[in-house]
């Protein structure tokens, strides 16, 4: 199939998604994801138009580093999540699965039982050269899944980098999945993310893993308690459970709706969705504004002499960047 | 005097800095800081031409919140390090100050023994519009100190918002100061800027705080264990001092130093410090692409409409930013 026959028109899509139509769904993401010109003016104007639509949804965003059972755990949680009448999209924010060529979410078989379960849809982790691309198409793909009728979205990221502030910049709740051993696995978590967590949840608390995981909760309740307030009055909590035996599964899903009710009825939910919105903006102006810069064949090329002088010390990096970027815009007025 | 005639040529001020004269370094720095277009081209080959001549110092970033006795701190800490021969130059990062007018150092007089001590040089906040603009001329700052002799800078910030970032990437070592009683005070310091720390001082040590600061001492120290190591292989350290007693100061000195060595002889140093200038640049350079787009009269103008069809849902974030984005770059060819 080409890419003509693939593309549907811009009513197709939005009357697609809003019927809850999968395939249609589906479609609209890859368009999203596209990188040509005409289809991003396409996907510009469905995301517009399904806008009204969309924000019916609890976001939570889900992390931790590969071997805490991220996918077990989704797997669990998210039956656990769709039996209670709910239904379910998961995405996934992961920068890395381009020079890997592999992806978190793999293929969908990686989680078996949902991928098959009708009221769950799991879309794997978008193809992009950078975070900000990625994080932009991810942030696109789950306003669509909204006006698909999703009304919980888990994103997905991998704990170890920047995506994570950029996960935490478009959910309503920052689940951190953490193994019980405070030793050398936490060295794969990058600094700053215990700090932004809403909750944590000690994994694989089964068989001789119980008193470790039920240990390692103490310690993370005692070492919260010395981190500032979130500004909404919500202390971070920490929970043990088991994705094999399910324990512990019904209380972190009780929680994080018990979040949801305190955040929407002391306005917080829709506050930081505002500020959120705001933010997304700043961030991908910021991003676009970056990559026309970057790419640029003229700055590309003095880049590379430049940056050696930089290293070398030899030249103040500050005035390597206002040399750059007054060249790159010498066209423009400069108000 | 006149702007004219306060002006230097770039031949003077670099002898000057080089000479240490430190009237020329104050008259240089605030070149730097001028927002004037002739005074930056002045700047830019003055800070091009010192810079084989900086490097040779031991950077230093102190934080902590309102209240937990930072000027008396580093008057205090700064007495020790003079008294041990070396040349010590204080600068403040606090983009705050814009609005409230005021200064984190104030008047040199906040810090009356250190502000009167030939072997310090203390510059106050630089005014400026944004914290990219004011970090940029802080580090800046810290080169013409560097080339002028200094060999210990301390970079003061305030501990409560972006600029901790900042500060943390132009520093060799993180200080950050807190009040014993993990109580309300914590508040102020933002989520984050404990991780970044290399060492956390507890103050006012001192009377009947001896035994808050020291149980304060081994709550910090038993979570900081939670945390992942540093790339560097430093594990964060918890001291108490009193800037009154001076009790403290010289081990918090000899830790800093401890520190200077280990990471001198692994080379991290060094490694961390020509990945802080490739950062600067490409920060720097993300800072002026940003306010020159920001500042453009019609990209301002459209703006505010279309920031409140982002607040209230109309309009996706990512499409308004992609649409602005592409007009303000309309003649610059995208390759």
């Amino acid at each position: 199939m080409g890419k003509r026959k693939n593309r549907l028109s811009a009513d197709e899509y939005v009357e697609g998604i809003l019927a809850g139509n999968r395939v249609i769904l589906s479609r609209a993401i890859t368009l999203v994801e596209s990188s040509l010109v005409s289809d991003q003016q396409l996907a510009e104007e469905v995301v517009n138009r399904i806008m009204p639509h969309t924000g019916n949804s609890l976001r939570i965003g889900i992390t931790g580093v590969p071997g805490v059972g991220k996918s077990t755990f989704i797997e669990s949680f998210g039956h656990l999540v769709v039996e209670q009448g709910d239904k379910l999209a998961v995405l996934a924010v992961d920068p890395s699965s381009q020079k890997t060529r592999g992806s978190i979410l793999g293929d969908k078989t990686r989680m078996e039982q949902l991928s098959h379960d009708s009221r769950a849809f799991i879309r794997p982790t978008p193809a992009g050269a950078a975070l900000g691309g990625v994080s932009a198409k991810t942030r696109e793909s789950m306003l669509l899944c909204e006006a698909a009728g999703f009304n919980v979205i888990f994103i997905e990221t991998v704990g170890v980098g920047q995506s994570e502030i950029m996960v935490k910049g478009m959910v309503d709740f920052f689940l951190l999945l953490m193994l019980s051993g405070a030793g050398d696995e936490l060295q794969g978590i990058k600094k700053g993310i215990i700090e932004i967590a809403d909750a944590i949840a000690i994994t694989k608390a089964d068989g001789e893993n119980v008193d470790a995981a039920k240990k390692a909760k103490r310690e993370y309740s005692n070492a919260l308690h010395l981190f500032p307030l979130n500004d909404n009055g919500w202390s971070p909590q920490v929970k043990v459970c088991s994705a094999m035996t399910k324990d512990g599964l019904p209380e972190i899903w009780s929680m994080i709706q018990k979040y949801e009710s305190s955040m929407r009825t002391n306005g917080y939910l829709e506050k930081n969705r505002s500020n959120q919105r705001v933010n997304w903006f700043y961030e991908h102006a910021r991003y676009l504004l970056e990559s026309r810069f970057f790419h640029q064949s003229e700055v590309k090329s003095s880049l590379i002499d430049m940056l050696a002088q930089i290293k070398n010390g030899e030249k103040s990096s500050i005035s390597v960047a206002r040399y750059l970027v007054d060249y790159f815009l010498k066209d423009i007025p400069n108000d």
